[in-house]
């Protein structure tokens, strides 16, 4: 449930800091420390799992308070008028931390492209 | 539950044709009309619901099933080594039909920005 050498993990355990924006028992969401956009944050399920290959039935419960906290969440966070929810996975979907992670982007002007891997 | 001129309710209703890659009471995926990459489609919920602002508690099991099915469809339609997954929502988020909907984008190669409005 727990990687002891997952970042994500570590931030879900308290072993990092994180500037959180809403945290219950399955999910956290913390902003993301290199923003793109006026909002940037992500959602993640407070259990491991690596990427959404590995998701099934177990994490439906997490994946579905994911999608549909989203947009109350980002209205919060001041994107009232619309934003972006990304999952990336494996290579060619870029992702760089290998725990399951919602980006969530918005701001007061339309999104154009966006990559979201910074390296 | 169903919105008699809502696009997507209409694929759902059998009244525009779609391809299927999957179907079930929950939810329906089927491939994108203008792909942007070499896999490209869409999962929807079947009940209406027009933009993540939307959603809560009763819209969480097709949501959660829409992000853990992703990832096996991904592979059955060739999209093994990675792939994004996008809601667009609202104005901000560049969203073309108000029927929630999750873009599963993949391929061969590694995913540059993308914009998913065509118009």
């Amino acid at each position: 449930m727990s990687d002891p050498n997952c970042l994500f993990c570590k931030i879900v355990r308290g072993e990092i800091p994180a500037k959180k924006v809403y945290e219950d028992d399955e999910v956290l969401a913390f902003h993301d420390i290199r923003p793109v956009a006026p909002v940037h944050f992500l959602i993640i399920p407070k259990a491991h799992v690596a990427t959404l290959y590995e998701t099934g039935e177990a994490h439906r419960p997490a994946l579905g308070k994911m999608l549909a906290l989203a947009g109350e969440l980002a209205r919060q966070q001041g994107a009232a008028d619309g934003f972006r929810s990304i999952i990336n996975t494996g290579r060619v979907g870029l992702q760089e931390v290998y725990h399951v992670h919602m980006h969530v982007v918005g701001g007061p002007d339309p999104l154009g492209p966006m990559i979201l891997r910074r390296k």
